[in-house]
């Protein structure tokens, strides 16, 4: 493990760290903020995902973060999306949305993917495991969030480890991947045609499913190009109404998909995960 | 002028606007910053100048003032830092610190760039001119700042109107380009070899030469890699000390240069900004 870069950011310190992954056989790099608590002592953790696209640096440079992770102490890693470097499969015509950039936080099945494409135990099981040693981090208090692509894998690991996780939340969500095209195409390749083999990775469908309850807030922009036919946060809100499941959606009246819209909701997905945490903290 | 991009952003809008500029005869884009106070009237402006090698995005995209912009009912309108577009002279070897992206706010003198090289005009008068005709901002009622580069131009464009700002402040800003390689590579290109036509553009000469007072602040990260050779902060402290000048001028512990440093200040200098204007508003 490599810390590359370590730079002061609002009295903590915002990191970036390359290190060999096993799971995802390749180097991977990840940015982590650490508060000025963590100085003082372990702090509670934030996973956030990114969407498409999407490296660890995206969000750390423009949701505007950290302030409110200084306010709250807790620390933020930001893993990227995707394994990466030579000798990890791309879509062959390089397109955006399936490949480099775009691992959809599955474990993939199918042949060339299922070597590199685990990004789900990446999240779930390896990157906890490091960052609990190397860093004054307290995994067992952890909470997730992340956007579009990354809202998706948000909402799914934590439904799937809701005793790992306090709360989850998600800006603009594929919600059901199995129902729209970007989750198609990729669930698709990365799990072969089977269908039966996507519900493990969709919310929607883990919802139905009976997934365990836990703190869940989804924020969506009503004037997000890709609401209607990607995202189509009316299947959360039906899974929920269908299952008795209680989850916080709100739409936000005039917000796009950009950063701008979660910049403008990151300070109120931070306190709402706080929240949860400190909770957890005096259940102890 | 068209407005290429209009995004909700703490319950205001990210504007992204092109014009054909006269000054710089070239076409010029700009981000605006419009916040919610501003659908209900006329709003105080902040300039923000950037640094080498940015353009009107990377300020909007990385400083998180949004926030604090929306909080405090003000207008910031970030330009580009050169004239852009074909025809326009650039660095022979393609220099990141001179012609394109590097325009140091001066109005150039020497060919070839006294054709297009004229950002001093451009964000003096023609920039007030053009948003006092098309968008809800007061420019009777404005502050500046920047960063490095930006910073220089903030600072030399306030301390020579006097009049026109209600207050100025500045990270990490070349506070002598006569005395650093940066600017004495800039000024000697644009201006030619007589440092005496160098002195309009130099912070430290314009304050040593009796400019007038106005509230001043500057923030300098004590690890920034610049410090020793570019930016030179103590020059500033000894113009101010020398002449009397009252300037708030703070070295920050362990910040460098990026904008990390800058997100986690920047919401201080809209303050200092706000408490100005609404100072000459009280005095109206």
């Amino acid at each position: 493990m490599e810390v590359l870069n370590r730079q002061r950011c609002f009295e903590g310190e915002q990191l970036r760290v390359q290190h060999r992954s096993q799971s995802l056989d390749c180097d991977m790099t990840f940015s982590l903020y650490l508060p000025p608590a963590a100085r003082g002592g372990v702090v509670p953790l934030l996973y956030w995902l990114s969407g498409l696209t999407c490296t660890d640096e995206n969000f750390v440079q423009k949701a505007g973060a950290q302030r409110y992770a200084a306010e709250h102490g807790v620390a933020i890693v930001a893993p990227d999306t995707s394994p990466r470097g030579e000798g990890v499969a791309d879509d062959p015509e390089g397109a955006w949305d399936f490949g480099l950039g775009a691992g959809f936080y599955v474990n993939a099945t199918e042949s060339p993917w299922d070597r590199h494409y685990r990004m789900y135990d990446y999240i779930v099981d390896e990157l906890p495991a490091l960052l609990a040693e190397e860093f004054p981090v307290d995994v067992e208090r952890a909470s997730i969030f992340g956007h579009s692509m990354g809202g998706h894998g948000a909402l799914v690991i934590a439904l799937r480890n809701p005793a790992k996780f306090q709360s989850v939340s998600a800006f603009a969500p594929i919600v059901a991947p199995s129902q729209c095209p970007w989750g198609e195409k990729a669930l698709g390749q990365y799990l072969g045609p089977d269908r039966e083999n996507w519900k493990n990775y969709d919310s929607c469908a883990l919802i139905e499913a009976g997934a365990l309850q836990l703190p869940m807030l989804v924020d969506q922009g009503d004037a997000d190009d890709f609401l209607e036919e990607q995202l189509r946060t009316g299947l959360l809100e039906q899974a929920c109404a269908d299952t008795g499941y209680e989850a916080t959606i709100r739409y936000q009246s005039g917000y796009d998909h950009s950063y701008f819209f979660i910049s403008s909701f990151v300070g109120s997905h931070i306190a709402f995960h706080a929240r949860a945490l400190e909770h957890s903290l005096a259940e102890d």
